[in-house]
């Protein structure tokens, strides 16, 4: 099963991109939890495209309704399913896509897997679109932790060959975290953050697109939470990661660049402080043997650059079984990284709030 | 629960590093598969310590008793239940230890999470003995899969700041795969394997540590074959490689160097070959929205350095709850990267084993 | 996880009895499925109530409406939500009962599971109403399974103490399961069903409510499928027909009754026919170690009496903490075991359909 | 996947009666339990063959190692596998069998189901043999259920025709359930238990065999623990139970005693009594909607007669492909429900652990 994730906070999305709804189902919810619906659209809001001039002109207001598990504002306990009515497709813009599948799309992979039934009109089941039931999920579960001091933020690190400052790994606190999050462009390093986004207006200008990396941090989560093995935090987190549209790659705190570090400079050195048992640094990312030390957690995510792209490209016409160009015309995303940094905070949300839960941490 | 993945070839691992036996129990073996024991037992020995100078000179024969599920050398699609006794534990040399959690190691938080009952001498149940077992389950799985013409490799591509050279995205073979496996040091790359191995000794003599990155490639998966969102390829498998310890990062195909290129260079051009439809480049790793392409599947693996160093290193005393120098002794890899190279095979091929079967494409 | 079941047909049930909405989402429908919406229309019918003087006399037509899944009438193998809007509720008919828990209701269980914060209105997530979705579930399973031969009906077998005739449960056929499910009064045995249907009847005039015991059958399913211990045909169907409200007992084959019976006659022996290894009597009910055989698989299902009876009760005030008479007002069916009779239907199909999906074998 | 069950208490069965091995692999076990080996193997022993005239003569001494998952008799909270070295197998017994399905075991079924490679010798994984490390799992569930308060027991409710005095439904108590277990008949009726054992004894010297109906019942789980539709207590207990060979029905509360029974008189009023809110019956078996009122919880259990019988039976001859008589020879129990009495209650202990500790009610 592909399209549901989690034990005791299990979302299952359901929605294609020119269906009638998009939508998720979540049961587990805590009873008792107050859900500012408010909050909930604000951000969506962040996901949504429009936003900006370096994010596709099509407009999705992604619009939350609540079609159960909620009275009053508070959740009952019951399983929540929430939905948007999808509303400003244009599927002509597709056709011709629908005999040409788009190189690094899905489409051809889901023609063989479905067996030519799929409705891959605007990438269907696989589209970026799908992303909003993740932020509905992501987001209620963002407010629920919240509550018991657990805050999640994430910024774009990287687009292209621009780098910019990490959040402190030992020290990232939630106003940073908070704060990153109003920004327009989700960056903390400002002077890096404009040659992100001039890369990415260059790529937009040649008709093409550029990658980048997310990084995301969680604060708060209990030392001595997780499991080893395969049900560690860096399992299930790098699991529903990957299930972003256009995730390459996960790694947690050092990542790949431990590699070229000695253990005697990786290794985080324990202390005391106030008391209380702490590292010196945090190479780790917060976790050791799939458990949580207590430290930031810190993950990086590699974002590819976005597939459909305005330039000529070659495909193949399945009906005639021979190579074709394809030019895909619509509206697209320069670099999907940059309305993918919500959908991080979503995903890792999600994620974190379904193993509290189920070592009952909450 | 922790110690157990896959849905239809679902592995239980069981043991400690001190205790008395370690093992898996594996639950969905397709009946009438002949198993090559003394295969399987040489697949072993790629893992085990001692091979070379380069390794812990601890000898742990590994060797595999399969208590059910198995008559006359062939499965009965029962219950696999295999072990291997453990015989060489020097419980003294870590005695200390249980007072003085190791730095990136999991004794601090393991102590947490099973509030000091877990018995952590030698690295308990998150030792990187435990690999064996994996080993096991994917040996077996490895033989099933080559003879449906699944074929899986890895080896080192990077250790410390020494990089090789990675397999042929589009054109790597069963035969490279295979050749690479017998060398006593698993790198394409010979020069390069040569200053890879000088690192290694050189960490070794000052009694520190280095880290590696690990690529591996599967190939023969049927195009068609895995998941959109939360349940495909990339999603499974960096779950299930998130399990080896020391594994800090997955990325699949160009992965973090994706965000690099742009769209126009990055996407996979679909084309014609004899017939079948097949991309002309393997940025992609094989793997779009989750579903095999047909291309081989490329992953790489960072592996941060071995956690246990020889040189002093500031920890604390759990009972007297101040910070307290560690020496630890014992004997240690100095590039856990090494041996890990048969793990990531054997961790591929049960993930990729469980989603052949539950998709019964084999 | 309460309200999903099923590995590869998953099926998520969401709503309240006086919420916006009631339906499912359902992950692992295969692709290129037609789904005749008028047909699955039609199964809705028979559970929906007002179908007859039995039965309570509130209207919900239960008009499906599909968001997801489905284009043109045909699967897309993408996960299906499918709805019905809530539109005839009367909540002030229910007002004194959030305070008062009915007997036998799991108004006080689901207060203190829920912490106060259900919302219980009508029965909440509990309702006999939530059968609809289930409905829509099987509704579809079904169509899916009978175009491979699998038949599946259900009867009243005993309502009070009048029994009626089993189904032949070596010989049942497909044309008896699909004549008996166009009945008012689902039962063959015509004069065992007046005696049932007085005996509602006078239940009704009393304020009162019987129980009764519902038999289902289903054919084709191929000899082999199925697993031991937990996971055979056995666990699977008991584990989803608890999921009725008002269920208290499953049974296959002869059930209780073989208690009683020798092994000699118990015993189904076999023999060839026709070519093929058929038994000579099925007291097994088509089930030997979780394994179907190839008979028909034949199951009773228990039905308590409707807990909602006009009767005054003995109940207590949650709030005053003191105990209090209860008369429940509002419509109520005198025996839930009538309409339950396709939710039966419906949840065998489902589980069939899980079950031969994950094993291929449709 | 067939031999495991379970989320936070997960069992996974392995072994063949006449394998080298049988054991189970327990995850979720929490850390700092005392478990005490001596208790442990006590439990096994009312399971043991031998104990009696009545039971088959085979030895079975069940002496369990524990190989991994506790230290000094504690709990340390990693997998504990515990196995059983078979020994007493006459496999030269069984040889005929092969080739002849016995009716009403899953030879034939198995045959099918694993293609003619499973080791049938003796029944193989389907064994009555395989309850051995059901009531490991479950004795240790037991124990650490006492602890808690929550006391399991169970008795032989009916042998053939002749039945017993049920457990009080409001009042039974843990020294009545404990009581019972010492007695080498487990039932609480003395007079019904003679009759029951003439039965029994009947049937053997006829080389037939007779069925039985188990009662269960387990105090203390706390009010409020469960869930609704498809993971209630009823789902999770009988889906288990069901794997108990021979099981053929389960009910709980009046079960199918109950669709006799009008509303007015099944419904359980509601009082307070020492200041709690109790009910003044429990028809309901201590469970609605799925989820525990406090009450005792009841189960009953029906067991098929032995199938193994000595009389001459008709079978066929799998090679010959034509019906051929079959004498069973070898020892076995003329009634199966006996020595099941401690294998629901092992069952019973592992589903409720199991639950509780996923609520973390424990």
């Amino acid at each position: 099963m592909a399209s549901n994730i989690g034990h005791s906070y299990r979302c299952a999305i359901f929605g294609e991109s020119h269906g009638k709804m998009i939508g998720v189902e979540i049961d587990g919810l805590p009873p008792g939890e107050a859900i500012d619906e408010a909050e909930l659209q604000a951000f969506m809001a962040r996901r949504a495209p429009g936003n900006s001039h370096l994010t596709t002109k099509r407009k999705e207001p992604d619009l939350v309704h609540i079609a159960s598990g909620i009275m009053d504002g508070v959740t009952t306990g019951f399983p929540l399913m929430a939905y948007i009515e999808n509303t400003d497709q244009h599927s002509k813009d597709y056709s011709n896509l629908l005999d040409h599948p788009r190189p690094s799309h899905a489409d051809y992979t889901a023609y063989l897997h479905y067996k030519g039934f799929a409705d891959m009109r605007g990438g269907g089941h696989f589209s970026g679109r799908l992303t909003a039931p993740l932020c509905i999920a992501g987001g209620i579960a963002k407010q629920i932790l919240r509550r018991r001091g657990i805050v999640i933020g994430a910024q774009l690190l990287q687009v292209a060959e621009f780098v910019g400052t990490p959040f402190d790994a030992l020290n990232v606190d939630a106003e940073t975290l908070e704060k990153i999050a109003t920004k327009e462009f989700p960056t903390l390093d400002f002077r890096a953050g404009a040659k992100m986004q001039h890369a990415i207006q260059q790529a937009a200008n040649d008709g093409d697109s550029v990658g980048g990396i997310i990084q995301g941090a969680i604060i708060g989560v209990p030392a001595g939470v997780g499991s080893p093995m395969f049900d560690g935090i860096e399992n299930r987190l790098s699991q529903a990661l990957f299930g972003i549209p256009g995730c390459k790659g996960v790694a947690f705190g050092d990542g790949f660049d431990s590699v070229t570090l000695r253990g005697s400079v990786h290794n985080d050195p324990f202390t005391i402080q106030d008391g209380n048992i702490v590292t010196t640094s945090n190479h780790a990312g917060g976790i050791l043997g799939g458990i949580a030390n207590g430290a930031p957690i810190t993950v990086r995510i590699a974002m590819k650059p976005t597939a459909s792209i305005s330039k000529k490209q070659q495909s193949i016409s399945l009906s005639k079984h021979e190579p074709e160009d394809l030019v895909i015309t619509g509206r697209h995303d320069p670099c999907i990284a940059v309305r993918a940094v919500p959908v991080v905070e979503a995903v890792l949300a999600m994620s974190i709030l379904d193993l509290l839960l189920e070592e009952h941490s909450i």
